[in-house]
């Protein structure tokens, strides 16, 4: 048996959980789990519809981007994946999705504003957006500089990755992150909710103010802080 | 066997109906049904999933917040419940959830227009939104206070709780009552249904009027009057 | 077994198909079957709950409103479906439901403007709107004035029942009906199913133009007409 | 065994694939597949539910629109099949359907603008929308027009049918193909999710620039250029 047996495992559980979540259509997506010890990743092979996946054929790659383990070609996202593992060394699992409401925030260059206590529940921020990527990235290493997009955006903006864990990366689509690929997709459908629930939001007040800071605070701190009491 | 036995399934049964009617996504929602003998509710307990849940985890609780049985930490939002259940005593049971059309009104800030018969099924006022707390509430004893504000604003628009059983709380989400927890699922997914249609009914035509008088009683009267004919 | 067995079996069949064709919640909808020779036709008791009925709980009902057979109490809109056997003795079958879509244009009080094919393959006008009905109606016999508010629309408009099968009532919802109570659900969801699209089309292309005279009439006729040639 | 099984079994399969991608209502939709050996292809019989459907109801034409074998009476959209398979000698397989957004852009006589990758992957232009048909074509022979309709907007807009495997038919609906009737029916399901998209992309932001043209081609070119590295 591999012994990167627990990640594949991880990360097909985590990925037969989109088509559930509604969060694909045909292979629009994908998520990886990493060992850190073993400085590896368990990825989606690239455009394998999810009903013929299995465990087995999850991809190992390593940080670099090099496939460590397995006969198929990893997703087409891969190097974005290895970017982002390499320098949040805190991150657990990644997800990217083309999810409908997500993707069409990102299609309109614009971050999702908070405006209620679902959203604060998960960040204090609106959702970032990052810019559209120039063209000397695209037509360079495109993936990879994808990684970069998503982290430099996150530097010039002052946010911590560790407390935003999702981004839209402009004209294309969401990517998610956690401390485990479990947690990756469950942000990856809170995105793709409050990304709906936004919408609707300017549509029935164009006029709707953003979360008062009192609210947003009291909501996250009340999931996340010191003295959280959500949960078990 | 507990003596709570029967509010426990109650509250259970009521619970597991919130993702069979699309409700809720994850742990977003909860539902509490009360023994107003015992003077205590049943209610979930916080951030389990409802694939997990089962009776026993039920958590019981009394009107002042404090619990009297179970293993597990109750919702986040039981002193909400429980000031509801203080003061409005004819409450059987009580939901909350973060579903997609009444929270994104609740987001706008906006009371839910009565457009159509549909609502006036349920209630003869638009659905009332309460305004957002205010920093101190907020800062202080936060679901306490949820409940109070619930409860002003029911009292500030002189509105009775047995004949609304709906309300938006301003940038966070509907809750809803009834004589038993199951009622107050239903009218749930009646919140829901409608705040959908009369978003839709505002992008046909934005100049479309409030049902008219005669309507709205009519059709509130057919079904809760005292000469009502709905149903067996 | 009772005589009208065979109309409670239609019936009972016609209603189950609205919960499959997500055209209801709850118990927001009916359908009847009739059997002219009998003078009677069989509709869905009032508020029972889809998942408990039965063809032995369909109600038997003549035309004036009377019931013929059955324990239980009619839907509460039975005299509506009366007045349509009685005058547009073509019927077969009624339905009345408060689809999402639908209901929305009800409640905007506008008919659903003929945009495309999709609409073009069932009637060659737009989707009517009844205006509301007056104070005196609706205080009245409320039932059977909405049965009359149908027909005398139809009539103004100059419109013929068997060439028009579907109906907005303004502030209310769709009734539809057809040579069968199976050919008046079909029809139930195609009007739910066009309301959605030229909802989207009038976000899309607020200036869209109506369906030109001559693709109405092709549409309608390969359908419709003495030389049809769609179905087998 | 019929000559034409393997073509009527292809066809059943892709047929079969609409209702689960819910891209049809009722019958509001047929697949065909080809031999290009046998010079026939095999398609849906018209308006047949798709629960009633089997590979043996499948029906065999050729491409001037004669039936070579079969009982039913094929889909009434056959000759427009037939005229795209005759002039598009690289096509194996045609979809039409009425699925809703792509319908509603059709209504709205719109081309779907490129807004994002996920649009891009697939093709590099918007997907383009054919005007509506002229009086002269409907009234003459409308399904055999409604090919040229198609053709002829690829040669005035200069499109090989090869990359771009869609179009609207204004006021009408859309037409998708590929390779197999297979890829055919998976473009379909493209072609609405990505109406969906740049419908409420649009909605979000009425000002959301188009795609810039190197991530266009990057794109396409990682999915279907001679180095693509999309799949296995």
């Amino acid at each position: 048996m591999s012994k990167y047996q627990h990640i594949k495992q991880s990360a097909y559980d985590a990925n037969m959980q989109l088509p559930k979540l509604n969060l694909v259509l045909f292979t629009f997506g994908n998520v990886s789990a990493v060992d850190r010890e073993l400085g590896v990743f368990a990825i989606k092979p690239s455009g394998v519809p999810y009903e013929d996946l299995s465990p087995e054929k999850m991809v190992i790659v390593d940080f670099d981007g090099n496939i460590i383990e397995g006969d198929l070609r990893p997703s087409s996202d891969t190097k974005t994946h290895a970017v982002l593992y390499k320098h949040w060394t805190g991150i657990g699992g990644i997800v990217h999705t083309h999810s409908t409401y997500g993707t069409a925030w990102a299609q309109s260059q614009r971050c999702i504003p908070i405006f209620g206590t679902t959203h604060a529940d998960y960040l204090t921020v609106d959702i970032p957006c990052a810019p559209p990527m120039n063209d000397e990235m695209i037509k360079g290493n495109y993936e990879h500089e994808t990684g970069f997009q998503i982290i430099n955006h996150f530097e010039s903006m002052g946010f911590d990755y560790k407390e935003v864990e999702m981004i839209l990366v402009g004209n294309h689509a969401p990517f998610t992150w956690g401390k485990t690929a479990d947690k990756a997709v469950h942000n990856s459908a809170v995105l793709e909710t409050v990304a709906h629930m936004s919408y609707l939001t300017e549509q029935i007040n164009p006029k709707a103010p953003r979360l008062q800071d009192s609210l947003i605070k009291k909501h996250f701190e009340r999931k996340h802080g010191p003295d959280s009491y959500y949960g078990q």
